[in-house]
């Protein structure tokens, strides 16, 4: 199916590739069986489905135009708003895997609940996150409304659960596993999962688009960024001035005048502290965890994106 | 919340109510303890729920402007495609309803897969909806793939299983029963779902829009529907030739003409016909059920739609 070829795959595959890496931790790095690797490899590929769905409606959202390096599916011509049913297939693919293979597992109304929890905390991100960059009543764009809780509240939401905690929680749960004594494991995957996004933030604006390997448009977008968040919390009046009279213009003159006020802030080097604050405060919850086996899986995560350039 | 208030109620709540109703005859008609009512109720409602999330999402897939009696969702000002996610929003709630009365229940895992189940008939019977009507490579329109086995196939995936199989399926977990005897209930049931949308194709051009509720636009929206399937059955060349001028066109005139033609036909006698003869066969595979209590289910609900004039 044409539909399916052009959104599930040219990802990076993270999220799947992390179920079998986390189960394989679990039991201190063990080789695999066939089977064993086959059903992680199912919920991995669960996890790639999800995040093709969401990314499809959101591109409509969000009236996008590229995604992994080529025009969204409802840009295409023959497809427009049939795009919305094909994201519902897509997502409703998922039920199905998970009926085919793990219909028998002790597990698997616990599976059904996990994508549906998560699923449900991912949409809510995305709409605290349409709601706040919405335009107001009449038609105005207003940065008063941006703040860290706020940032944190939807990265929260949108993104942590299904990146970073669900490929975990699938990969307990196929380890037998109960999630509600485990969470702890959720809050430190969730503030890693926040310490992410703000290096997406970062990178958006400082980031080098040749390595990044896109040109971000967070200014241009009126995104509610860590970047402006940092800046509107540290500027004067006559800086705030400048913010809100450039932020969330396409025009690049606009643009530079914010990227020249992030450099006047030095905000390179607020995120630097920020980096290796949050690391030396992920290691430590990490630390704090009873199982080495968990603390390796949550540990190899951090590895993973720990000063990423990309 | 405003977007629940706007989407979920209004409609007839036929599919609600009959959860309620057909749990009662299953057991004899016997008065409902609180309990029961109330679970049977909620089950109604994630019905509702979804009734809601797909017409949301169908609307702005089909370019609505009316629904309910009230602009689409999507077309009220500040909504536009944020739409898509509140559709999302309703289909996470039937989630979210299901584990919070029903997570204890034997038969929990069960209503997870059946909600999954159908909502997956549903979208697939939108999607070969959605191929038939687009418009081919060089956006012209092709009555030629028109067919009575077509038509089946759509009102089957996009309407029968939702509206007709659902209700009854939901009041058959509640009772206890496993769905994988009741087969045929699952076909007649079909079967019945079918016969009612041939019905609402009949009234969108033959019934009184006083009496209907709505104008019908089927011709002009060139929908796969029962009446020009028909009539392309049983035309001379001279008239299959006017179909296919005219069929599919805003313009009043070409409207005109496509009825005139129906009525040539007497489409009517064909529908009058078509109409005992689905009924006889209905009654038919309903007495060959084992169960009084099960013939009484599907007999409350034929005789809710039987020679309907809206």
């Amino acid at each position: 199916m044409q539909m399916v070829d052009y959104n599930v795959p040219r990802g990076k595959l993270n999220r799947g590739i992390s179920v079998i890496d986390s189960y394989k931790l679990l039991f201190g790095g063990k080789e695999l069986s066939d089977e064993e690797f086959f059903l992680a490899s199912a919920l991995g590929w669960c996890i790639e489905w999800l995040q093709a769905y969401l990314l499809v409606l959101d591109d409509i959202e969000d009236n996008s135009h590229l995604r992994r390096g080529q025009p969204c599916w409802f840009r295409l011509p023959q497809i427009g708003m049939v795009a919305v049913n094909d994201g519902i297939v897509l997502r409703n693919h998922i039920c199905r895997i998970l009926k085919n293979h793990f219909r028998g597992k002790p597990y698997y109304v616990d599976l059904l609940d996990l994508f549906n929890e998560v699923e449900f905390q991912t949409i809510s991100g995305q709409m605290i996150d349409l709601i706040t960059t919405l335009d107001g009543e009449e038609g105005e764009k207003d940065l008063s409304k941006y703040s860290l809780p706020l940032h944190r509240r939807i990265v929260q939401f949108k993104t942590s659960y299904y990146s970073f905690y669900l490929p975990v929680a699938c990969a307990l749960l196929m380890a037998g596993e109960n999630l509600e004594n485990h969470i702890d494991v959720k809050n430190t995957l969730v503030d890693m999962g926040i310490y992410y996004q703000v290096q997406d933030d970062y990178l958006d604006s400082f980031g080098d688009p040749e390595v990044v390997g896109k040109v971000g448009t967070d200014i241009e977008d009126f995104k509610c960024s860590w970047l402006v968040v940092k800046a509107l919390e540290c500027c004067n009046d006559e800086q705030k001035k400048l913010l809100y009279e450039n932020y969330g213009k396409a025009d690049q003159a606009c643009v530079a005048k914010v990227k020249e006020l992030y450099n006047t802030l030095d905000l390179q080097a607020v995120f630097t502290q920020y980096e290796s604050e949050s690391h030396e405060k992920l290691i430590k919850s990490i630390e704090a965890h009873p199982s080495k086996a968990v603390q390796a899986v949550l540990k190899s995560f951090l590895a993973k994106i720990y000063k990423r350039q990309k």
